[in-house]
């Protein structure tokens, strides 16, 4: 979608992992090449740790590529198989599906909305969700089909089965939680497993849990940060796929700080849909590796 | 408009330079404790190269406050004509009507829109003009008259014309360039003198002119910019308000130089547009002072 | 001693709190103008949400002055008290005595003593102290008295009354704990209340307590930081006067984090150092105001 | 000399380039495969605008590699050719002799003593040449030779002569000018193509040439950059390494940017040393890729 003048042709994007051997890099490289491929991007990284081989490769699949794309994946669980490798492939012209869930605050959704009308998200914007309806009108100007999902306590399971319906009724591969200021159950954690980016408005792991800006104004921070990472059952420990920092001084207020905060939530937020929309994210337990 | 539970009793706020000499903080500080109205702010910068002596200072006018809005520029010009002071004052509350230019890029311009929308512009966005028809519709969306303006190099006087004529009748007071493409001559330049903001495209002073990013490529430098300035007859060269840079590698092509400098320009704008709107600028040369 | 050319003569610097009510900077710019004291800089903060008032004022003492430096002080009590200001005013050529505690690793260290040998630093090093022998002979070739001062669990107390001595027979008037790895308790704390700097190896308060690029690399997070604060009886919790942080990646083990950390550290602890000795620390609660 | 419980075992570098073409990637994977290496690091880029490739792999060499460090170039030219690769191997137990060229200013000439000292140096400090005598004692207090080469525009071909010769005898392989303020001429940079690390005080291409903190003052920039970059006959003009810049403000005086700047150039020229010294940058053109 994004850069279409650089990348014409479609390229595969191969992500492994394996315990650490000698030879890793070879055989994918050789079975590759041997298939007509041609190897525009590869990044690997060892754990030495944990005794782990990970890699990011981005191959050209144009005319001389003998493999179709359903025969790609038979072809390298040969290859993958007998040295243990997990591996998932997927396709630069892929039509990635991605729904927003949002709050009050708007920043982050139009920040979105923004990139999606200038072709710069690197994938398709079929939905809004929200548990408010304030921004139904703007959402709907963008074209986009905004479902108002309100939950209370008590409703949040049936809250949720909607949302889920929702979501997987337009096929969505991602959800981004735009500052979306309610707790999501395994309901629909478990359903999108490294699927759902959530933005919090701290720097993890200080501040974590409600409030951030007022607990970084309790502490006289002279920085503040905000994290974009992958929802997990566990409140804001999720695998940390982007961070950064903007300086605050003594004069900054909770308000200011909220407002500073935001342009840093909207950038960061951003960088982590595009890392995982171009398959530069891999989560391994709690942390991700991003190529 | 923006942090209305902070200050919610409107300021005055004076922006004040002379000629260095003693007691010119006090004369100010007695003036205003003199006629019942409190500092909430006050920030001073001495050149002493120069011996020039600049100051803002903020304070509440509430009811204790002895003089209306139209006799303090009166009592104040009594106490800053003896010392030589050149002096401005703005009220927090004043209504100011905002001009956005833009041509066919909308990263800016959608950012500027998303603030308004959400009551986070300091100020009131009355229109905005382009040279090309393309975000009408958008902006129609959000409630904001379009001026489609085109302009050939042939047409520019009667463009530029039209364009003053535009800006006169909404009462416009200041003029963001968000990524307009096209040159101001005096016409419009002079008739808003340090009113007209723009955003350029790189490091000011590296890479004025055309192409920054191409220019930025071809050296090699492993940080992209970006420079927001007031607008003068000389190109790029007006005094710069504020600059940021972002961290880029050699993988980066021209077109990820502009992605990720995208980001970087629509939030330097946005910082210089506010520090203006909260008359936090106070310009000397070709320079800025920036409270 | 920085910058000699651009201060040639002596500044006094008043460092103000008080509760807030007008008439505050009134009160103090008129007692300076009237005592022929010429402002070079001054900054102040209200905080509205305690009603507090601070101010920074640095002012020329050049012949026409009228108060010496014994005079000052009565004379500025008489305008202080009955604004219930609590006050402290230094000199810029005041001979500020700096020790340095340090431990096994030599980054912050030798950077202060660069510091110091290139005449940078705002302050005079009078000692270097450690548990360690091992940076004896480096300390001495800069001319500066090294004291080993072993510790023990068991010694602690003696250790601490030796380092007590030490720091007394010199004069010191700022303690700076350059990676110095022992906790020290109130027996050298309270003795010196806001004026031991520590440096900790992250981005407070994540990660305080030990092992914090240990913790950093458990968590997987994108950056990491460094925090200078002054050491109170809670480890890790003292007033937060500077911090950074840095990007890091998946690449980065626990050695790496730790290397890159180095540098934030130094120069973390540094700018403290700095800001500290040239009077622009405010401590009011648990937080600083850092004019 | 670093992280030695994290690289236990010597490993070898390879520097690649070669016009883009399929296999490139299997072929040096293959390789080291067939020859018992264990690739630990490998990255690549391919350069599409120009056709170009360039690869650093890292692969440890131990009991189980088949090559000898005699063997090895001959056995991979065997590889290489054929695929047009320009290629270059080192190892991580290389003995890198580093030179530092230093003046006046210590900043940066004790800022590599002190990695030297605490063992953080990827290489070993053989020398300190200088024009000025000033910081011979403290050079000696490290244990290293300092070579007091005085200089005039008319002397200048005899002292270059001098600087080859001692550099020459030392079998030095970096030269780091360490804010060294002599121009050198083709003498000295013909010799160590690529060898030769400069740090200009300033974001390169802006203020090139002398008093970049008077340029930068003058511009009234809100930031300031340091640049480290390889030396070539053109001034200020080769290679870019490393870049980073710092924010600043009006209040800052010349002396002030130069102070601040000071931090910059010490972490900026510490960090391309590093990379150099790890065999991270490949220069193609007037560009760098650091990988």
């Amino acid at each position: 979608m994004s850069d279409p003048q650089r990348r014409p042709r479609p390229t595969a994007r191969l992500l492994l992992s394996a315990p650490d051997r000698p030879g890793l890099v070879a055989a994918i490289a050789e079975f590759i090449f041997r298939n007509g491929g041609d190897v525009t991007q590869a990044d690997q990284h060892n754990d030495e740790e944990e005794g782990m081989f990970f890699q990011r490769v981005e191959f050209r699949m144009d005319d001389a590529f003998k493999l179709s794309r359903s025969q790609l994946p038979l072809a390298l669980a040969e290859v993958a198989e007998p040295l243990q490798m997990t591996w998932s492939v997927r396709y630069s012209d892929d039509d990635r599906r991605v729904a927003v869930l949002a709050s009050r605050q708007s920043h982050c959704l139009v920040d979105l909305l923004g990139r999606w009308y200038a072709h710069e998200l690197p994938g398709r914007l079929v939905l809004v969700a929200s548990n408010h309806p304030d921004h139904a009108e703007l959402v709907g100007h963008f074209g986009i089909p905004y479902h108002h999902l309100p939950v209370t306590p008590e409703t949040r399971p049936a809250q949720e089965a909607a949302l889920v319906r929702v979501l997987d009724e337009a096929g969505v591969e991602l959800v981004v939680l735009a500052r979306y200021m309610q707790i999501l159950t395994a309901t629909v954690i478990d359903r999108y497993p490294d699927r759902v980016v959530n933005i919090h408005h701290s720097f993890l792991p200080a501040f974590s849990g409600g409030q951030p800006y007022h607990q970084a104004y309790a502490q006289g921070v002279k920085l503040i940060g905000a994290t974009a990472h992958y929802a997990t059952a566990h409140l804001d420990q999720g695998p940390i796929i982007e961070q950064d920092t903007a300086r605050v001084t003594h004069r900054d207020g909770v308000a200011d700080l909220a407002r500073t905060g935001r342009d840093l939530e909207t950038v960061v937020l951003a960088r982590a849909v595009r890392l995982h929309l171009t398959d530069r994210v891999l989560v391994h337990g709690r942390k991700t590796i991003v190529f």
